[in-house]
């Protein structure tokens, strides 16, 4: 049993901890290889394949938690066997981690033939993240877990949204090739400001209503207003060169939003057919002049995880 | 030109500053009954009439306010004569002032034959909440205004999304007969905290989301749930007695959400036609075994400003 999970960018601005999109351009896939009851529930990754699989633990892997937890939660005494194909590059921002513990949740829930609510899903691929990211959190794995849009509005009980817009936006996923020494989210996080003015909460509220109205009635210029954060974004930036620049070019060159992808560095840039080309040339000569290389893909909002064979 | 405004009802949980509902339960209307060109723009309150015209200033009015900024933004030397009628109850948190501004723009301007975007209309009418309430702010105008449900998502430049559920939405406005020696609007802002820890910022932008959704795809229970502040209600409900009372009861009974309406003491309750009563009787019942009593009108959200006669 194979099961695929897309890549997911998070945030899109204003929805920081609440909001991801699933996308297309990556996807990871976990494999169940083996079975067995055992006295306590135990996961083990046999093999990690693919173009971003090498240099990563077997151990301290999200996949590897999320299902155990799952077992553990679940009292299912099995020696799970695991393999990873992992198509997302890493510490990039694009959920990553979050796709590989989706992906292993649903194709372990269906070997063992467990049925799964959305909440419980995301709980358990959830609790992955503890290992890559140093806390729980469930925006990316839902998005990966659930496809297209997904709106995190309770944590406790954990309550989810899913929007699929009626008008389908395109993305540009900038993946600048930048050394960012600190990446691990737990760093990335602790910079964030612990309490924000009360002006900049409405204002960046305000800016949230539009990204949800936006998303739910497919008005993509309203959905592109609403993708600029001043609480997270202004933090995260050191760690994201050139990144103002780049909005601000691509803006002017006819994007409809900008946002960091998740915790950086990769970028999220909402286009439409007209203007994709010429965003993604003017973005790139920006990165070029500074002598970073980048690279740049489009991508549409992706399905939610499903078995492949 | 006689137009008519109706009552509205802000932030409904998380949307302070950004979010309010129009509602059909009362109203106002302004009639120009004269207007002259003079020397500089003057607005000149003949009489104010109806049930919530008493002890009202013809001078310090938002009415005569706005129409006054609006002659001096365009540059009209007129002056205009107004009458008021006052059907929305005054200091009640129930965008009254907003309302009369509202219509009085609309009059004012369809009589001297002005073209107004919507943005223009409401930057004038929230001009004249600088007399009642202190400060410039727009939402309960742009709902008495525009009807339905409006939203704020940017202030400079002014940007507002209007919204109709495609589910109609049906509250009941509770309206406490309470002394409140606070009522002004200014000095209900003042105790509003200044900074909001992340956490919570996170938590009430998760509300917002369920809010703005729930009203754009007609799911009210996601509307309700989405009806919960944090921020500004905890500050505010000092001067609405009873209210978590209110809301416990009234949400155990079958009301899909509860707030605080604009600055209070009046509350706006989320109901369905099942759970109308029953909400209303208990909700009466908490009030009267405490001694104060209590006027309850159902309200769906109400059209437009416009011309009556």
């Amino acid at each position: 049993m194979k099961a695929r999970a897309y890549c997911s960018s998070a945030n899109l601005g204003p929805g920081f901890d609440l909001v991801a999109a699933a996308l297309d351009a990556f996807y990871d896939e976990v494999s169940v290889v083996d079975y067995s009851e055992d006295s306590k529930p135990e996961v083990v990754i046999t093999d990690i394949r693919g173009p971003y699989g090498e240099n990563l633990s077997k151990e301290l892997n999200t996949a590897k938690r999320a299902v155990e937890y799952m077992l553990e939660e679940k009292k299912l005494p099995y020696r799970v066997y695991l393999e990873l194909w992992k198509g997302i590059p890493v510490e990039k921002g694009l959920g990553s981690s979050g796709a590989s513990a989706a992906a292993a949740v649903l194709a372990v829930s269906k070997t063992l033939g467990i049925e799964l609510s959305p909440e419980e899903a995301i709980k358990y691929a959830g609790e992955g993240e503890l290992i890559s990211a140093g806390i729980r959190h469930y925006e990316s794995v839902a998005a990966s877990y659930l496809g297209h849009i997904v709106v995190l509005y309770s944590f406790t009980p954990l309550k989810v949204i899913k929007i699929k817009p009626p008008v389908e936006p395109l993305f540009l996923i900038v993946l600048p090739e930048v050394k960012a020494p600190l990446r691990k989210t737990s760093i990335v996080r602790s910079i964030i400001p612990k309490k924000i003015p009360l002006e900049v909460h409405v204002r960046n509220a305000g800016r949230l209503a539009a990204l949800i109205y936006g998303l739910t009635t497919g008005n993509l210029k309203v959905l592109g207003e609403g993708m600029f954060d001043e609480i997270v974004e202004p933090a995260r930036e050191v760690y994201v060169p050139l990144y103002r620049k780049i909005r601000e070019v691509a803006l002017t060159n006819g994007a409809k939003g900008v946002a960091i992808s998740g915790a950086g560095p990769s970028l999220l840039i909402l286009v439409d057919e007209q203007t994709s080309s010429t965003v993604e040339k003017v973005v790139k000569e920006v990165y070029e002049n500074e002598g970073i290389s980048v690279k740049i893909k489009q991508a549409h909002l992706a399905p939610p995880a499903h078995i492949i064979e």
